[in-house]
């Protein structure tokens, strides 16, 4: 089938191509022209036959909107959207019902993948009425691993953004679980190779898994991480994550605890710290450190 | 070879077992005769020709103590014992010494692998001097899982326990992470089928693993876990964990909040939240609500 | 000096009161006419001269919107309008803009106190114009304790409901380090008396605080507090502070841990521990509890 | 009456001279000799009338170990020994068999109070024999602050030491309140006067407290608090209440994410973040910084 491609980044253009091995055309719009297939939203749109189906791989946000908003012009009824990108699920029901409004269809899929989507395939978690969501199967088939998993019709409209959303909190706290036990394991005199320790959890232990698979191709490259430094980004998942669970009072404290560690991990000193250091003189006469 | 294997219980059991069908020799004692293919310790000890290696597979604390004490008296110089229970890594170091007064070898062993050991092999973590892991390696071959990786050297005495142990915390803060994401997707109504998201995971996601897998296991027969109670046990590996992290200035905030979630999920009711709840009134008159 | 007041509830009733005493003309509008002093807004505005001041003290969220809306077509240039409720930070502004496009002056005070001000004070932490604020500033005086502390103007519209928001994070934990040091001093034999250890802190300790003389008071009058259910409902400040946290990149894990503790202390079962439970079984054969 | 107090740290210093100004004689002895009225414990022992009573006030561990130890050589039955250092609880038990076995008693004192201890008084925390506890009652009112409170008789051996600690733990979760919400505050723009915010607070507030008082101190010396370094020690209190609770299993997140934020304050940069950071690129192809 025919497939209209916006945002051929990374992750996008990855898509692009293990797409079109599976035999289906898919035309590309980026900004950047050295990726685009064609110059112009409208020239995609023109470049399609309909029923059309369009998928957006864009930043969430105002770039998303702004998509959204100018295909809800360009397309016709009985055309669908994928929001494929990482948009808050909030804004997914807003899509919706803009693009209902105008008799097109809308689908929101989470992806999950990164870097080794384009070979072992992309897990997708999708949301939407099943009307919208066969007409984009044959793609969506195309994009999946092969076997039995790695695609799920998870509910209503922003179900797939929600569960990719919730794939990513989880995964924080997992990071948060191998990292933490691997300082304590580094710390310890006992322990003399950690990265052999690592190595052989990758067979018959509990918590074998892909991401302890990559810890160790970490380890190899640089046994102690000495390179890195101890610093790290956070994606809105992680955050919109909490949110959610404050929003419907669940208690989070591991996957919380793991989105603050990286807030923390980005302050070159800590405001908190400094008050529980004043306080500490104040009442102590305990020694404080000085900023210089 | 020969092993005398000590303690046959759920874990000794399987690993006889595994032991045997890799063609060695296992003379095993329990307390419980049935079990049981000697009737004593002294007789175990006789059954085997030196040098002997023999196998402690029993609750950690006063019963290890116990028979590596019984050991101490009834093996002779050049033979070997492994600790392969659940003992802290504290433990070790003091047995090592007390055999080695007496030419006795001693290794660690954390052994990982639970109810699929028997079929899948068992992890195993090590620690002690080269010479004495040597003497045990062919036994140590017959339980790992096939494969380059479910074995390693891990250091000094308490080494061995030492990993165990923090593959143990590690795996308290991946299952409260899966466990929180599962609560999260339950509570909302847009994700219709959590089942399904968990089960589309399995492929494709940055979160596969086999405590994913296990996860659809245990929903497969139980879709929303209705059959069960919020309620966990923890071993005192979890426990020893943040110990260890404590003594280190290591700070564990993941680990230490699963095993806090296990210790809330085993009270009818939370004395600390009483106080808040008391506190409440008293500033605010917020109503309270009575104990009965 | 004249005031209008919209909301006499339990903090709206006590405030008139103590407003009245220091000798200021109160006239109050509640829905319930019991309370009320006229019988609607219109009449409200109607009895106070002009520039008139007209202080909310509704529920957040949609009431309050509904009666600034309401003002805003009621009140004439050069009134100020206080919102001394529980708004979100967030909603100030938008009331300011959309009551400054008439004319009318927007104050957001923060107003701590409970049913101990009436006699003690309100402490004030108020957010806006300099002009609007001193024209309110013979309320604020009537309100607030003897003495030099209990009113603060902290910044801009918005934030004298951020500083109260703060004020109840920091509050929740607070009550949460309380209720943990009395669970574990509750929870070991050789401490045999922990009422009089908490009388005892008041004074000389570095704990010492209003906090502690209400728990003192609580135990007083349930040593045990076994008349209560350990249950804790939460306000929104606590969740809107995380909330602000998360997206100004600011860990506060005491402030959180103490929100999700209240959760946790609402449910009858934990959904979160279930999955946990189920996982235990599933690798090591462990005993579940039946949730019957 | 008399007393003896070994160790003249800045501690005991204070404490000798408070004891006096209430007129009873203290003998002091300090490895210093310029701060010692007697040159050896012999020298101490000798100088006091039986029964005696003798303070210890010299650091846990070691140092307090050894000087009960020659206590228990120097003193006659009768005679009493008060540990009032920061000893953990369970050397108590130890010491009190210890000297018991002589026939002289011993009372655990946990003393809070720090700097302001010399003017206001001391907060005091025993445990142990009523019968030993009277023997030194004079010289706890010498040093309880004025009042009704600061001296409590909390249980058996041990339990002085146990309610300071607690203490202490309480105390770490509350700065770490106040200074969590310190931050927020100050990363917000809309708070303009963060400095007034905090000394509003003093009065009319729920969490107005000495702590708060001293916050307000610290932020008059240096208003943002630009001449510290975010980075806080922690005495052994704070950890032995984690381990208590523990041991106890009792859950206590606020105390330990306190406990843990001063552990992270000390690193130069955090191991487990290397960790986090090294699995983002390795999924997701995400950029790291390098440590240079």
């Amino acid at each position: 089938m025919q497939l209209g491609l916006i945002g051929l980044g990374k992750m996008g253009g990855n898509m692009r191509e293990r797409i079109r091995r599976a035999g289906h055309t898919v035309v590309g719009y980026d900004r950047n022209p050295e990726v685009s297939d064609v110059s112009s939203l409208t020239e995609l749109v023109s470049a399609l036959e309909g029923p059309r189906v369009v998928w957006v791989m864009v930043p969430a946000g105002a770039p998303t909107q702004s998509v959204v908003d100018e295909l809800g012009d360009l397309l016709s009824p009985g055309d669908t959207v994928v929001d494929g990108g990482n948009s808050r699920w909030t804004d997914d029901e807003k899509h919706a019902e803009e693009l209902a409004a105008k008799g097109i269809g809308f689908v929101d899929a989470g992806v999950s993948g990164g870097v080794w989507g384009l070979q072992n395939g992309y897990a997708l978690m999708v949301g939407g009425d099943a009307e919208h969501i066969a007409r984009v199967q044959p793609i969506f088939d195309a994009l999946k691993p092969e076997g039995d998993f790695g695609f799920v019709h998870a509910g209503k409209v922003g179900a797939g953004h929600f569960s990719k959303m919730v794939h990513n909190g989880i995964e924080y706290a997992m990071m948060q679980a191998y990292a933490e036990g691997w300082e304590l394991l580094e710390k310890v005199d006992s322990v003399t190779d950690v990265r052999a320790v690592f190595r052989s959890w990758q067979e018959g232990t509990v918590i074998r898994s892909w991401l302890l698979d990559l810890a160790v191709n970490a380890l190899d490259e640089d046994e102690h991480l000495e390179k890195l430094r101890g610093y790290a980004e956070d994606s809105g998942e992680g955050r919109w994550t909490v949110e959610a669970a404050i929003h419907n009072a669940v208690p989070l404290p591991a996957i919380t605890a793991s989105l603050f560690a990286r807030f923390a991990s980005r302050q070159d000193d800590s405001p908190q710290m400094k008050m529980v250091a004043a306080l500490r003189n104040q009442f102590g006469g305990h020694a404080v450190e000085s900023a210089e």
